[in-house]
This record gives structure tokens, C-alpha cells and sequence, in this order.
């Protein structure tokens, strides 16, 4: 087991949650107050962290939410800001990074060092000696994109050959090729239960950060039933603007950090009670 | 004609040149004299541009180099020095991006709006639907990999469904789905010159953005046999390490920019060459 998967599983069990919340700051849905901050995503970062840390196993800052508008700075003292005050929760840089050779070691430097990220999103189309810098972060996590949650999805992951779709072949190859750090986990997205649990057999325990919860549609109690492990963990359900953006944009926002955290309460109890009742 | 097919076509006319150059810096492989600058890579850029721009109808950074090392800046200020100094030169901003809905949106704010680039590479495992928001800028290039040069890239691209790889499908896709603003060229890898003629005879005259001659060993004539269209352009042969680290690293480096341009030259000509006698 690498380091990543146990700091991981102690997250789940010490935190009581597979609630995975996404750090996906945008300046116009920011609270009016909030904007004559000189760093005012960091501002929103820290009280939607400070407020929903208890109900979370992982934070997931997406970083194109920062690149867009040169606000690296701000993704960097997010990350320092969750290692210093919450050191066992995990921190997911979510970029789908894909590249060959030399330019993926760059991506994996971005992520790991320079971010000092515990796992990253990449994207396979490239093949498996393109995820390899990424794989050779032996104590750090990898999730490679096997199966979106957009209804285009299905140009390219659907696809069947021999039998097996893209998105299956890139499960079997995920476990029995790339694996061989015990750091890889795979994004399959919430819309597709049945793609959750089809992917589950093919394998076993590996932990799936599943994104579309809310905003997008997925059905959680059928994720739930569909990927949920033998020890009721393997899933990091991954909401970002149904939780951040809970309260920000209703007369003022001046509530925004305690709406976030009452619905990151209520998507965590929700998992809990069906996991509970397993 | 999209406003980037338009550019592009004056800048292969004017130019007389198929070369695009990578601007790939690396701090350990500049020449000692540029360490001492505050913006190192900048400087480096600046005197690789000036050198080789008469050789070339395309400068392409590749964005990891820059945010491996948190040296964004240099990356704008790099492509604002192209603007200022050579407006009718291309620059492709090398990014491979990919995700769905408003952050995929992000990422295309990323490219054409902070950077200001006139084309991106884009990766297409999610689908159609997440490269609207770049191809929805429809005075921008929208380079879609299609083939990449390194060995895995078998892995996915060359799966067979319906007796078509994966590759030809989104070659024809890119041609038939995704090409409604005629912004739209796809990277095609040196290392394969049959799938260049191809994925060629599949798209027409779409631009291929074409990587890996030189360092990683691609047949430039094989690839001009292949790739050219009747109006013998069509390409871009894209070459980063093989010409600006021609004499970073002998003696000091100093004339890393006139070693830069020698290669960037016989490059040029040995392109026109071929392209003269057919």
C-alpha cells in the first residue's frame, strides 16, 4: 500500500467521510465582501475550508479556476493553508494533465513539487509511459481519468474494441500495468451508477474520485451502491459549486462559509446513514 | 477561413517557412550567462526568437516548463514579445487541456485571454462537448491531438472500433463534428509517417501541428511525402530541444542564439527544399 493510499484510508476513518469538496474559485460568484480582499480567493478558500473541514476526507482545488486569471499564487497558500491547519486531509490538485517524456515530468513537478500536491487528475489518451513521471511519485496518488460525467463522454471512453469499452480497457491496464506503486486511483463520473459499479469489478478496491454529485445530476445512493468497498470506503465523492457556492450569491453572501458547511453536513450524513445501513 | 487558418496561411506564405520552434526552457539547461537574470527564461526566449524568427512560421511554448517552476510571467511576457516583434508569427500555446463544462471554459480563458495566444493544444478522451468552449473561440486554432510520437501512444489511440483507430476517428470527427468555425488543425507525431498520409487523406487540408523530427527521431521527408497538402503547406514541423539547446550547453553556451539559428535554418531549408522539387 503506497503512502498516498494510506493517508488516504486514515482520512476516511479518521475523518468519517468520503466527502471530497472542490476548491473552484470564480471572481464574480465571490461574496461581495469578499472582493477587496487583495487575495480574495484564498479569503473564500479559508473560510470554506475552515467551515467544512470536519465533514471531509479531501479538498480538491481545480487549477485552471486559478490560471485562468494568473492566481497561482493564491492555489499555492490554499494547499499551504490545508497542510499547516488540517495535515490529514487529503489535498487533490485536479488538472488532467497529459504529455509525454520530459513535458510530464514538468506536469509532475508542477503538481507535486511545486504545489506539493498528495495526488493529481491526469488524462491516459496519451498512453501508459506518458503517466509514468507521475506514477514514479511513489508516495504521492494518481488519478487517471477513466470515465467523465459530461454526455460526450461517450465519443471516445464508449467506444468498444474487442469487447471492451476505452474506459474499461483503461480500468484493466490502471490496475494490472500502472499500478505498480499502489498509487493510482481512477475518475469515473457520478452520472454513469452502473459505469461505477462495472469499473468496481474490474478493480477491486482501487479508490474512485467521482465528481457530479449535485450540480451535474448524479444519483449519490446509487454511486453509493454501485462503488462503495467491502470496508464501505474506495469513493471520494466530490462536490464542488452545490457546497461552495451554497450561500455566496444569496443577499450579500456574508453566510456563504456556514451554508457551505450545512450542506457539506448534510451530503456527509446522507453517505454515512447509506453506509451505515450496509 | 477562420481568422488562424487565415494568419497561419500569411505566416507560411510570408515566412516561407513550415518550422514552428518550442519554447521549451529549462533552468539546468540554459547557458551560465543567462542564470543571473531576474527573468532567465525570458532572456533565453527572447534570443532564441530573435535569432531563428526569419526561419519560422511558429513559436509554440510549452506551458509546463513555465509552471513547473511557477514562472508564468515569463511564459506572457514571452509571447507579448512575439506580438510586439513579430505579429505575422504564430504562437501555439502547447497546453493539452482538457476538461468539461465552465472549466473547460477556464482553460480557454487560460490560453486566449491571459496568454493570448492564437492556438492551443487540446486532448480529446472527454468528448466533443468539452472542446466547445476553445473552438467556440472561433478567431482562434484549436489543435486537437490526434496521434502522438511516443511508443504508448498505441495504448488508446491505435484501438480498432468498427475497423477505425480511435486516432482516425477523431481525425474524422475533428473534420466532420468539431470544425463548424474551420478552426481546427490536429497533432499528428513525426514518429508515424503513415498515419500522417492517413489521417491526411481523411481531414483535407487541415493544418498538423507535427512533433518529434529530430530529438525523438521522426523522418522529416517521410512526413513531407506524407503530410503536405497541393498547395505544399499544410504542416507545422514543430522542433524544441534539437534547435534551442543546439549550443546551450557547449563551453559556456554562449552562442546558444546562433547555434539556435544555424539548425533553425538548415531546417527551413531542407523543408523547402523537398517542398520545391515536388
Amino acid at each position: 500500500m503506497s503512502k498516498f493510499i494510506e493517508i488516504l484510508t486514515e482520512s476516511w476513518k479518521q475523518q468519517d467521510s468520503l466527502v471530497c469538496v472542490g476548491l473552484d474559485p470564480v471572481s464574480e460568484r465571490l461574496p461581495e465582501t469578499l472582493r477587496k480582499y487583495p487575495k480574495p480567493f484564498l479569503e473564500f478558500n479559508r473560510q470554506i475550508i475552515d467551515a467544512t473541514a470536519q465533514w471531509v476526507c479531501a479538498f480538491k482545488p481545480q487549477i485552471a479556476h486559478y490560471s485562468a486569471i494568473g492566481a497561482e499564487d493564491q492555489l499555492c497558500d490554499t494547499i499551504q493553508y490545508i497542510k499547516q491547519n488540517y495535515p490529514h486531509i487529503v489535498v487533490i490538485l485536479d488538472a488532467k494533465r497529459g504529455d509525454i517524456g520530459s513535458t510530464a515530468t514538468m506536469y509532475a513537478l508542477e503538481a507535486f513539487e511545486r504545489y506539493q500536491a498528495d495526488a493529481v487528475t491526469v488524462n491516459p489518451y496519451l498512453g501508459g509511459d506518458a503517466l509514468e513521471p507521475f506514477l514514479n511519485y511513489a508516495d504521492k496518488g494518481v488519478f487517471i481519468l477513466c470515465r467523465s460525467s459530461n454526455p460526450g463522454s461517450s465519443d471516445i471512453q464508449q467506444l468498444k474494441s474487442n469487447n471492451m469499452s476505452v474506459a474499461h480497457l483503461i480500468a484493466t491496464r490502471a490496475t494490472k500495468q500502472w499500478n505498480s506503486n499502489g498509487n493510482v486511483g481512477l475518475v469515473v463520473g457520478a452520472t454513469w451508477p452502473e459505469e461505477v459499479a462495472a469499473i468496481r469489478k474490474l478493480v477491486g478496491d482501487m479508490p474512485f474520485l467521482v465528481p457530479a454529485i449535485g450540480a451535474q445530476g448524479g444519483d449519490l445512493e446509487a454511486v453509493l451502491a454501485s462503488g462503495l468497498t467491502a470496508e464501505r470506503t474506495g469513493l471520494l465523492i466530490s462536490v464542488s459549486r452545490s457546497i461552495i457556492y451554497a450561500g455566496a450569491e444569496s443577499e450579500g453572501g456574508e453566510d456563504f462559509a456556514a451554508a457551505a458547511a450545512v450542506e457539506a453536513e448534510k451530503l456527509c450524513r446522507h453517505i454515512n446513514q447509506y453506509r451505515a445501513s450496509k
